[in-house]
């Protein structure tokens, strides 16, 4: 895993994932105590920066094996991400997803095109099921962060990140990353290591899911106690990975944990001040820049808004915590 | 008003208006029948297009009058983008908005950086004040459409779309645009006649308040019966512009006219879909692309989303229109 990874994943990705914008506000500068930027990857396609990991691992792949078709597990962003990259490539995708998993969830990921096999959580075997897929129909398995061509996707967003910090004259702060099992978070890290190192990539996690912030203070992994319960379920992983938590450990600042609370209020900022659309696990980043301004160093921050998949009763939530 | 002086409006604005990015979504191609792209100005400095003609005419004064200060007229986002354009320039600004405006509307034109006058609708008379006060203090008057700057600063969104319709490949299509006095529309018609004849603006209004539609239809311009009661309150006026109408009547094709209810749906498929924020009268040209597509012609349309200035409670009324 290394910078020359990111920047081949980059020019696969050139012309097919967004630059997404970094936005900013003057009431969010205020609020934050210091210049604040938002990379607004929810203006990804399928809504997350899952996208480009999707789109670097099946671009990655030799096009005898690709043309086989890919495989994923899960209910949320990255099923749509891989679903999305693999119907632009032309190839199948299958996505398991457990049969509770939301209908709206569901059904986006076969309208980008791909097979859903539905498994029933309580009695099946996911990793079976999946397996035994893989292996009658020769699909690959995309893992969702645990892939070396996954991290070098999520890490052109660090790419990107560099040169618009640049562009603000910004070479010196911390960018918080929302971090489930690190592949965004290992990927921007090295990316900013190699093109703006004054830059330092930074976890940001849920109260009583944080588990790389506990496996970075203590500099080996641990893992999450549960593994759902939380409104914030894009990054909720049991614990990061093999390959993503030695370069974070090695790159990353301290991990900053907040409560869904002030996911929920970063969200409305959001919304009222940026005209975005944030997931709670998407906004944990701008909360912490909001709430937990003591625990960063500078005259600025960046934050990366990681997804706006958010059902309207969850945003309405997010709405309620505005006065009036 | 040529455009030469849209051209040394893009020159000014380089490095402080946004380049907004142009977004789509495989779910809205599907509902709007074609291929359908959003100009997305809701991510604009100040949450509206309004920032590039507030920028291009305070540039555009000559340094000795404008150190004097700025003075316009608006309760929405004129004022806002008047006031943020002011500010980065280090001069002052007045903006004279009536004393029943909502609240966080003068609050945030305050923290923009204006000196805000409020009059009572009732018993005292705009004009009257907004005179004496330049009069008083050397104050420019910056008008909200009728003014050629900023027809040259709106028509600078005009130039990026020329150039974004190309990097897709879309050398013919509708432009929808959200018509209030028709700054906006003449100014990216303009544009668009120049650098990509194939593009042809169009205005969408909101029923009742279709002046715009009425005034092409019959060549000249008519009025609306009245001047509030819409939820599109952004793009409410009087009448189209004697500068604007007659550059509208040359280029534009015909109007749109869309529901209430037909703006706020729009709003939640920008929401659910794009991830971006749209106030009513900002969506109006969303809803035309995917309620009224037997209006339009060709395999792709772009809509250019004008602003995201909105409350909570009317987010909510458009959350309301989706399914569960």
């Amino acid at each position: 895993m290394n910078i020359d990874m990111i920047r081949a994943a980059a020019n696969r990705l050139k012309g097919h994932a967004r630059r997404t914008p970094l936005l900013s506000s003057p009431f969010l500068d205020e609020l934050a105590g210091r210049r604040l930027f938002v990379k607004t990857e929810c203006l990804q396609h399928t809504g997350s920066f899952k996208f480009r990991g999707g789109w670097s691992a099946v671009s990655a792949l030799d096009p005898d094996t690709r043309v086989r078709g890919v495989i994923a597990f899960s209910s949320g962003n990255h099923a749509q991400g891989v679903a999305h990259a693999a119907t632009l490539h032309g190839v199948p995708s299958v996505i398991v997803m457990p049969s509770d998993a939301p209908k709206l969830k569901i059904d986006n990921t076969r309208a980008l095109g791909a097979e859903v096999v539905l498994y029933d959580r309580a009695i099946e075997d996911r990793d079976k099921i999946g397996t035994r897929l893989a292996k009658e129909r020769g699909l690959t398995l995309i893992k969702p962060f645990d892939e070396p061509q996954v991290i070098a996707g999520q890490g052109t967003c660090g790419l990107e990140i560099a040169e618009q910090a640049g562009e603000q004259g910004i070479d010196k702060a911390d960018v918080l990353v929302n971090c489930g099992g690190g592949g965004l978070t290992s990927g921007i890290a090295l990316a900013l290591e190699a093109d703006a190192p004054g830059l330092r990539a930074r976890p940001c996690e849920p109260e009583e899911f944080d588990d790389t912030t506990r496996s970075l203070a203590t500099g080996q992994i641990v893992s999450n106690t549960r593994l759902s319960g939380s409104i914030c379920d894009a990054i909720i992983t049991p614990a990061p990975g093999e390959l993503t938590f030695p370069i974070m450990a090695r790159l990353c600042g301290p991990g900053i944990v907040v409560s869904e609370d002030e996911a929920l209020r970063a969200m409305a900022q959001a919304f009222l001040r940026l005209k975005i659309v944030l997931e709670p696990g998407g906004a944990v980043s701008l909360a912490a820049a909001l709430f937990h301004a003591d625990q960063i160093d500078g005259d600025a921050v960046i934050v990366v808004a990681t997804g706006g998949n958010v059902d309207p009763d969850m945003f309405r939530r997010a709405l309620d915590t505005l006065p009036g």
